[in-house]
């Protein structure tokens, strides 16, 4: 796995997505949300964390306060956002024009997006990814990230048609759909079920105080203390369209990536990305993750 | 899945294996022990039951005699083997010669194995498989049945080099390793620890009150409660030489199948098996699960 990467330079003209499965250390070793820190370019930026997916917004802030606080971060603030009407209010989503960090809690996902989606405050993600800031989320957070997002599941041991439905999420990944608590949770047959059921979207499962870091671009890498599950069933061949509701597919052919923590992987050949600074080093993944890594980005 | 299955003419030239999950239903519907009664002939057959993977072999021929009595088999016995003398007693292995149908309780594979391997029980699996009996095997005995067996493990929720060991199974089957209660005890981890350290063998991972009925040569079926887990690591990349005993290993590429209840597959075209009597019709397997089939007999 070589050597430690070098998560220094933010604002390289790409942001980055820190993309955390829930549960991450906030008191001890905190090397997820160090990387955090690191990615929105240091501990003298400016850090803003969005409590919107959660019912006690003041105490999900309290604990990133302090654990910010702990990591020498001055300038942190949460976005409290109660209503659809706030999250469309110019004034208050202002705090995140000049955020170098944001962080999304955990929480409920549906929540989350039924406050912010389509609001000021989903435009001001995007904009702040695009200036080259680490947008974070955990748990919630994390689910909320992408274009489709998990929205409820009752898939107990096994797949079953019809126990996952998804949502609009933020889109700042697409073609991918994001699981957390993942191995702590048994997770997998409920992803199955959303790749069985949408071949076209790929899944990743992440365990807790486990964070796959993505580069526009550029690459991917994982961190923490778990590892990080890719699902590709582009190539199923599945009998989902001809049983009924609560039974399980047949599935045939669903590709199964993991990488743990330290896996770091460049999506093209470094040679051929000289002009792009990078967040992430590392060598050029394996053809089928290579593969998977673009389609997602 | 097309119409039901016609199991019945068994003694067709070639065996059957009943891979069984453990915790079959035993006192019910009996689905997975009634198709072992099918797959052995009839009611009228001669059953024997081998208890040697258990402390209590007494206890495990009380709930097996009265199940298979409430299935109407006149000719059942159990088959005790304290230790590996009796194991190599030919009059008392005698009772294996004329058996129709054949069942390995569950227990332990490792005391399955110390007793039985290299004996002449084994022997008289092999020959019995030979001249068309079935041989089913639950939980251990399950297990038992491959060439390379899941013998220890200590692998929580993450693949974790080193964290199992295998052992010389009856060889039934080759180059496939079988656990049980796959997704009731959470195992997908276990069997890709397996597959990682010996990508040559495919891992097989069966549900409780589920089995796989596997003809050699003619095809497979899924029956009972829950489905089979394919795991298939001959495409592997990984980095599991480099890193130190105990760590996750990257596994890029493993193929994973799933077939739930009812999925029947033929090992080639019908027509191609045209001399052969089959206990398994259905279609024939699409092509990765083919490869996965006709690599495992």
């Amino acid at each position: 796995m070589g050597k430690q990467a070098k998560p220094s330079r933010a604002h390289a003209g790409r942001g980055s997505l820190l993309i955390i499965g829930g549960g991450e250390d906030r008191e001890d070793g905190k090397d997820i949300l160090t990387r955090f820190v690191e990615l929105s370019g240091g501990a003298d930026k400016k850090l803003v964390v969005i409590t919107a997916a959660s019912t006690v917004p003041d105490e999900m802030w309290e604990v990133y306060d302090k654990a910010f606080g702990d990591l020498g971060v001055e300038r942190r603030s949460p976005l409290h956002v109660p209503g659809r009407g706030e999250a469309n209010d110019a004034e208050l989503v202002r705090t995140l024009d000049d955020a170098d960090g944001i962080f999304m809690t955990g929480g409920d996902q549906k929540r989350l997006l039924g406050v912010l989606g389509g609001t000021l405050v989903e435009a001001a993600l995007h904009a702040a990814l695009e200036r080259g800031a680490c947008i974070a989320g955990t748990s919630a957070g994390a689910s909320a990230m992408t274009a489709h997002m998990l929205a409820d599941s009752d898939v107990e041991l096994t797949p079953e048609k019809g126990a996952i439905s998804l949502g609009a999420g933020f889109a700042l990944l697409i073609h991918v759909v994001i699981d957390q608590h993942f191995s702590q949770r048994h997770r997998l047959s409920r992803l199955l079920t959303v790749v069985a059921q949408n071949p076209r979207l790929q899944g990743i499962g992440i365990d807790e105080d486990t964070a796959l870091v993505v580069q526009h671009g550029v690459g991917v890498e994982v961190i923490g203390a778990g590892m990080v599950t890719f699902l590709d069933g582009r190539h199923i061949i599945s009998n989902i369209d001809e049983i009924r509701l609560g039974k399980t597919p047949e599935m045939v052919d669903v590709r199964l990536h993991l990488l743990p923590s330290g896996s770091r992987y460049l999506l093209r050949a470094p040679e051929a990305e000289a002009g792009v600074s990078h967040i992430i080093d590392g060598k050029t993944a394996p053809a089928p993750l290579q593969e998977f890594l673009q389609n997602m980005v």
